[in-house]
């Protein structure tokens, strides 16, 4: 097998995120689920506009800051998503090449416009999402570079891309692609309401074999295993899948990778300001390490580093020098 | 005369900033005036659009930003501006009418887009700016609200405006609008190539008595008055104008109104990390205390802790509550 041009290519939502500090009081009076992802219409995305506060639009999409993280490691990375003709799709490509990711999927034109998710961020740094998928939810499986795909060492997949029906058939034929070409497939499942539609999928793609490196929440690990308890649940799973990891807020993360089990504690950090992209960035951290065969212990350490960075600011992609702050921590 | 709707409406560029950290390398090899702001046209704004690392999106626009800090100070205000029907523009007037500022400009349809501004922000905090002036360069005289502004105890008039000929020409009548009404009528310089350009008509405006309080940083105070010493400059200056504010970036600012004369000192501050706005939020610390008839040395130390809070971090817009740290600074 040659070796891959890109370490990462990853298929994800290409949104552009659009944050507000809010008080409790709005989340309540605005009827949102607190700490969660919400997809909404447009009419709703106009009326939470207008309810939220002066606001900062960041470019986001969990896959696509995973891939950030990457990029800012060293990580050779391609992205895939589908952007609208308009400024917040151009807003998108711009920051996604900036940091160093190929990314080369057509924008769409005409109707709807570029996702974007409302975010309204409380005192104590929880985030609350409000995602209008717009031209995301339309990303055609003839988009996809298949040369690309099987010219990666591993296809990162992300798990609220799974719900609209276009990209899952582009998701599934791309998990195709990388199969035959010998290539690993890593999954994040994303959030509960995903597990909840789609869970029947996930399972039977595990026991097909098909997912190398999966990604949850201790929350989703629940919801997929069916299993309450914790170390139940990822042991069981980590006997149907070679690498799971598994994130667990403030109690850190844990992973099984070929039978073996590591654990890690999250990393101090001295205000959580915004926990937008915690997930997303641990993957980064994890999959850096993954990608370069560093020690299980080593590459939880590296999600970890990635994830506290990310929540001592605003927005979900990386602000700090990733790869001379993980050096400097990994000693 | 009756007490009036607003206290103060501003006319200025309706622009969106969009902001990336750089290095003094990038500002040297991209061939941008470090410190200042430069018109480009669209090509150009591709080209440093294209050579900027991912950045975030921020309402700006100097005028519009000084009165996002006097709404936070509960002043009442009204902006005027012109942007384009396009995504930006709904992100400028979303955060605009977020702040509890009354817009109601119509946007304009077709090209150009809404304004923007390049921002490179260098480690020093410096803000070096590259504006492409867009839809905000035909903002129409007809566009304007003679009513609101003859209702405002304050017309707010951004110099930079003053540049472009249809806004020049609506700054003219709304001159003349809020005089006849009565009303004060405030000018910032914003720039040494706006004097440069347009001195003499600054100084007709002096002479002919159409400003009641004039704002300029020092080296705009020397532009304008073709003085080098600073107090002789500002004491001619304060013979012309009723209120005339200098700033002076680490050495505080000085005003003198009525031949009293104040100066502060800079408000002290852990770290610089973005000047942008430095000046726009001075501004409206300075007017809030003069629309309610505050001493003039308290005017002085409320712009200084308004200019001092939108420097510690990215943006030119407030994010803390700027009343009450005025209210806890001001003792």
């Amino acid at each position: 097998m040659t070796k891959p041009s890109f370490d990462v290519i990853a298929i994800g939502n290409a949104i552009v995120d659009v944050m507000a500090p809010c008080a409790d009081a709005d989340i309540a009076r605005l009827g949102l689920a607190k700490g969660g992802m919400t997809l909404i219409d447009e009419q709703r995305a106009h009326e939470l506009y207008a309810a939220m506060g002066p606001a900062q639009e960041i470019s986001g999409g969990s896959a696509a800051n995973t891939l950030a993280g990457l990029a800012a490691l060293g990580v050779r990375c391609g992205f895939i998503g589908q952007i609208a003709d308009d400024q917040l799709g151009e807003v998108f490509a711009h920051d996604i090449r900036a940091a160093g990711i190929a990314f080369a999927t057509p924008a769409r034109s005409g109707q709807p416009a570029t996702a974007r998710c409302l975010i309204f961020v409380t005192a104590d740094g929880q985030r609350t999402m409000n995602t209008f998928l717009g031209a995301s939810q339309f990303l055609p499986p003839a988009a996809l570079d298949e040369g690309a795909i099987a010219d990666a060492a591993v296809l990162y997949l992300e798990g609220y891309l799974w719900d609209p029906e276009e990209p899952r058939q582009a998701m599934r034929r791309a998990i195709g692609a990388a199969r035959q070409a010998g290539r690993k497939v890593a999954f994040t499942l994303s959030d509960g309401f995903v597990i909840a539609r789609h869970g029947d999928d996930f399972r039977a793609m595990v026991a097909a074999g098909e997912i190398d490196i999966l990604f949850a929440n201790e929350h989703e690990l629940a919801a997929v295993t069916g299993i309450a308890d914790f170390h139940e649940g990822i042991t069981a799973l980590g006997g149907a899948v070679p690498t799971v990891v598994v994130t667990r807020s403030e109690k850190g993360a844990y992973a099984i990778s070929g039978g073996v089990h590591a654990e890690v504690p999250a990393e101090p950090i001295a205000r959580v300001v915004d926990t937008t992209g915690a997930g997303d960035l641990f993957a980064a951290g994890f999959l850096a390490g993954f990608t370069r065969d560093r020690p299980l212990d080593e590459c939880l350490r590296m999600g970890a580093i990635c994830a506290a960075e990310v929540i001592s600011h605003y927005g979900a992609r990386p602000e700090a020098d990733l790869a001379a702050l993980v050096a400097e921590r990994l000693g």
